[in-house]
């Protein structure tokens, strides 16, 4: 039996936004590695082994999965969201050359829904036209770069999808980018928090770049900040819209 | 009987990435809506009635639904890749201020597969960290726009997924966003044309900035251009992986 390595996504939560390739991945694996957490969401049965890790252990993760299929596993490496944005697709392939082997290894990617689309979703159409996704994490690059990124993406107008907004160790590099945007993009600027999105305490929270409180995102909230083009539609008795028209300037 | 409207995503291709609620939402409805090829994609029961119509329709589509709606129909608008990126859901919402029922309909969007992440999952994990999506399209927003964000999404040293990069109306389009990425990103930065992901007549090209050919690009292609970061993972015998690490600042 020849191994092999599959990395999928769950996507954000609910079964109804895995894909029919992903369950199917699952299925077929011998052996399901991930953090805790995303393999505790999967029913598996007596026959598949689950290998079940914490959070920030991801290349630990990569490397135990491609052992696995150089002794002829089937593996399937499981991410929240989609694998390939701010997951383990990066952290699978980042390994892989650190044994020979594992560069022979059959691989596969299988895509999925990420955080940032099923916020949009339930918000209205706020990635309709150009956006950029950030992670605000500095664990892994240093803050000058990420002020460089929230500073060409508010001069480029893009919407933007904030990833990882809440860093325990560091509580006010959220403040510090609001702080940023503010230099250049409008008070005005429509802004929603979408926390939990999918899953039972679900929450959004629509707001202004200029009346933004940054401390109301913690881990597991995606930020969503509008272009001069976003904006929100009013409704009666529900929560209004938010928009990013397709067309750009038609605006007075 | 009160009507609603669902705007769901088919995914790029292939069955296997429709979410289990874009199917459900399909079968629940009594009138799908959509471009010719997406509808045609469908099996639907002899009672559900298919309203296919011409690609730039949008809002003729949107607002077709949305009529549809306030009659009492169950509508199901379908976009290929997800409905909230460069696709139906912003249409949507661009008309429902257009008539005061509309405003008082339920409306949901489901999130989608997007050709940008099938393409990057055939392709390793191009999209490991900070990217943008930039539409190339200038039917509805000028093109200063359109070299704002390249020039920016450049300056930022995102990863760039550019969809729609092939105007029949004006083929030079795509070559002067080339030059124009060039003269701010290394020749050397990977590059790759991911032609009908998930489709028969699949095709991958890897390249690099510098020796890139623009007119490889049709309507069928999303193209994704790396970061400083990004790089390729050379194989024997198969197609190198294309891979954006996670950490920033790791290469010498």
């Amino acid at each position: 039996m020849s191994g092999r390595v599959v990395v999928i996504g769950l996507g954000p939560g609910p079964a109804e936004w895995m894909t029919p390739e992903a369950r199917a991945a699952i299925d077929a694996a011998s052996d399901v590695v991930g953090y805790g957490p995303y393999v505790d969401r999967l029913t598996l049965r007596p026959d598949q082994r689950a290998h079940a890790s914490d959070n920030r252990l991801e290349m630990n993760r990569a490397r135990l999965a491609l052992k696995l299929a150089t002794e002829g596993r089937a593996v399937a490496v499981v991410s929240g969201g989609d694998p390939g944005v701010f997951a383990m697709a990066a952290a699978v392939f980042e390994a892989v050359e650190e044994d020979p082997r594992w560069l022979r290894l059959e691989i596969a990617v299988a895509p999925g829904v990420t955080a940032m689309q099923a916020a949009a979703a339930r918000l209205g159409a706020p990635l309709g036209h150009d956006f950029c996704a950030i992670s605000l994490s500095d664990n892994l690059k240093p803050w000058a770069i990420v002020e460089r990124r929230l500073r060409a993406a508010a001069e480029g107008d893009f919407v933007i999808a904030l990833y990882n907004p809440a860093s325990q160790a560091r509580p006010a590099r959220i403040v510090e980018a609001f702080d940023l945007l503010r230099t250049v993009k409008a008070a005005a600027t429509p802004v929603a928090f979408a926390r939990a999105v999918g899953r039972a305490d679900e929450t959004l929270t629509l707001t202004t770049l200029g009346e933004a409180d940054p401390n109301l995102a913690d881990m597991a909230t995606l930020i969503i900040i509008g272009s001069s083009e976003t904006r929100f539609i009013a409704r009666d008795g529900a929560r209004a819209w938010m928009v990013t028209p397709r067309a750009y300037g038609t605006r007075g």
